[in-house]
């Protein structure tokens, strides 16, 4: 594991790291924002179609945030990179830069993008053994990657202490984007996405014991037809899974959205860190 | 003058403009953020080399401390677009991307390259008569943009009520970035140079009646063979000119460093607006 670059920011380090990953295969980037002081533990940033390591880092302004809170958050890139599978550079939406935090089990996708596992188990070691946040770890992200924290958060409710998620894509399986990813990942056999989609899982009984922070724009242009949000307010409410689905008039999909934000989603994770609700 | 992008950022407005501009005779981009409510005054923003109208916007964080200030910024590109002039797309230091704020007097470049009119004229009548500013309109930047700021506030004291910057290039005649730019942009007549040096123009008598607030990282690569920052503080001190130079340690020439003290330069200009130091 190697730093690449650092930045102090707001008195702690800004860190983007390289390693080389046992379940990917590839070399992996993650960047970090470490305050100074003692942590209340870390939020991992999934992030969304096209982003890397790079984004949330330099444009959510959550720097600020997170110091006053003394939380760390850890950034990972959006997909393996390097390699040349089919139709692996030819979309944005597929992919490189859009691995959607699944396990693929489709041909040459399987050896690489286990982007789930990556997330779940070996950069949520690295943060156990290299940063000290054992059972101290929440989880975030905008779109596909909130839709990746939705679904890691509800299939791992010990693992992930609180989740939140801007604009996420709450049920992949009924939105093109998702279609495309799970058909490229999964396969055709569209029962074995369900264990991939966050309305699915909720209806199947996976449930986290700390209430779900989402915010969502009302003009964002993606709402209707890829992010359903509605369909997670429905079926939460059904699964009796606490949540609090904040519809925010005239704001996008941007970074500008999350920006505005950014506070309330540290704040959430910080109390659940703390235990108060 | 047409907005080409809107976002909603904390309950004001990001949008992205495009102009026909009369000074450089090219359509010109700028960005502005105005937050709801009514405003104390704007901020001219100039952005360093490379950069666009776009990096302050999405990178500084600025909008949070803004919003609560109520003051409006805009961020110019950094240069003429569009153009083919000899050298002018050669280097990342020179040409497009690198208008150093000055009115070339060289071939070619004289015609387009009036970027200290663009800003001090073109651009602030825009603020004036579009946006409402008359008499409110303070200046600050990053590196380029910050000799900018220093310049064009120096040699306009009574147009801009408050300067400050960032890792200001403060002695371009002693850096080789604008012994670069001016030879380009000025000639080889170094005479001619000294009205866009702001150590130069101190030392001419040229003063700004409130103080001037610099940040300047310690860890900047670029410190001492091209910001040469004590050029700064021994010309004001000799020029009686008030000025807060902050080293602040461990910091480098990013926008990291610029998010953590952004909100010390927004409280700076609105002390200058409200008219108390």
């Amino acid at each position: 594991m190697k730093v690449l670059k650092s930045h102090k920011c707001l008195d702690g380090m800004v860190q983007y790291w390289q390693h080389d990953s046992i379940e990917t295969k590839t070399p992996m980037k993650f960047s970090t924002f470490i305050p100074d002081g003692n942590l209340n533990g870390c939020l991992i940033w999934l992030s969304g179609l096209t982003c890397t390591d790079e984004n949330f880092m330099t444009k959510a302004g959550a720097q600020k945030f997170l110091s006053a809170s003394k939380l760390m958050v850890v950034c990972p890139d959006t997909s393996p990179r390097g390699l040349n599978l089919p139709q692996e550079h030819e979309s944005w939406d597929f992919g490189s830069g859009a691995g959607f935090y699944v396990d693929a089990t489709t041909p040459g996708y399987k050896d690489h993008y286990r982007m789930e596992s990556y997330i779940t188990r070996e950069l949520y070691g690295i943060l156990e053994s290299q940063f000290s946040m054992k059972g101290r770890i929440s989880i975030s992200g905008h779109s596909m990657g909130g839709h990746g924290a939705l679904v890691l958060g509800l299939k791992h409710p010990t693992k992930f202490k609180s989740i939140s998620a801007f604009s996420p894509i709450v049920n992949p399986i009924q939105s093109p984007w998702g279609r495309k990813a799970f058909t490229g990942y999964l396969g055709e056999n569209e029962s074995s996405w369900n264990a991939s989609d966050a309305c699915e899982l909720l209806k199947a009984g996976h449930k986290h014991p700390f209430p779900i922070l989402i915010h969502q724009g009302s003009a964002d242009e993606f709402l209707e037809k890829q992010l359903l949000t509605n369909h997670f307010v429905e079926a939460a409410k059904l699964a009796g899974q606490k949540a609090d689905v904040k519809f925010s008039e005239g704001y996008d999909h941007s970074y500008y959205f999350i920006s505005t934000f950014i506070e309330d989603h540290i704040s959430h994770h910080l109390n659940a860190q703390r235990g108060s609700q």
